[in-house]
């Protein structure tokens, strides 16, 4: 009934999309390591030197590229844990909340992709994730306020 | 009595202010946008071509200020997303919570305005929301500590 | 049994090393400012006058040092706290998971003295934290599919 526990499939269902999107998340990280080794493009100087690659490089293309599409996560996907949790509270329909959370969830996975590839619809896959954060951020708002 | 439950007030203020300041951070993306698109200046060059605006610009003052601003947000948004949540269990009293979750949200708030503006007295509106989350972590750690 | 309540030891344990961790991603904010008003190094123009100081500099190697290792730490620190949170439901044994938020927590505060430091044994340092988050991650989402 509304509430953070697993007898309610809202809150079960969010407990599994916040994890699929930490691990997201947090592939980010090798994916970024894997440019710079493949590329030998370093930032830090001890680096450089272990690597034994060249200068720091600060304008590589392709790992400015993974580097801003980490960003966008980072900006966005924090805000839709801690909204997604609070929104539970406002007793949603499983339907509705599972449809907001699935979708978040692929629309971020299939916007890092548009992100990496260079695909100039990008912008337009960020639309459904903001306007679920906004949804849910308006929603929980509107609940709670006295 | 000091759980995460909607009839615990503390609770119910935080769920508030809460979705407030990811309201307020999540602004921040079509905030940007709205820059870029009415001063043309972009990052990533499908995007240059899309609107057909000049080459990558990474160094507009005005976009840079605003990508400054947001990164503040998430520097320190999400630490008091899970302060504030843990704060809870250490059974603070309705009255202090609530000043310091009004307060915090406010703060963050003005503390955007005020680097959108070019304000100099930035810094010391960053200080009453850093004293919160230190005060926040501080009790915690004590309250928990073995 | 597996529930976010202060009787679950694993949930205590992880209240205790998330507001550890807050607290350090908290104090970077402080050691930034510390480091730009020593170097007299400020990116607002705004900043620059109050403090007279040369024009806004955008690549002081140690202010930016410090500008990575605090990236660093919220590309990986909030996956922790909501990953740690949605891992407490898989119901874990204290042990283990006293092990995983422990390691974490210690490994992300070497990991930041390793950065400042310019070791170049960082990357191996990052790895124990990256390889928690991967395996709460894992068991979350293993544990919650339908």
């Amino acid at each position: 009934m509304g509430g953070w526990t697993l007898d309610n499939p809202v809150f079960a269902n969010y407990v599994f999309f916040a994890a699929v999107l930490a691990l997201k998340v947090i592939l980010m990280s090798p994916l970024t390591a894997y440019y710079r080794m493949t590329k030998r493009v370093f930032t830090n100087p001890e680096d450089v030197k272990t690597m034994d690659a060249k200068g720091p490089i600060l304008n590589d293309p392709q790992v400015e590229r993974i580097r801003r599409a980490h960003q966008n996560d980072i900006e966005n996907i924090p805000a839709f844990w801690i909204l997604g949790l609070l929104y539970i509270l406002t007793d949603p329909t499983e339907f509705v909340s599972k449809i907001l959370f699935r979708t978040y969830t692929i629309s971020r996975i299939v916007h890092t992709i548009s992100y990496l590839t260079g695909d100039n619809k990008r912008p337009l896959i960020y639309l459904p994730g903001m306007f679920i954060n906004f949804f849910m951020a308006g929603t929980i708002i509107i609940t709670f306020i006295k």
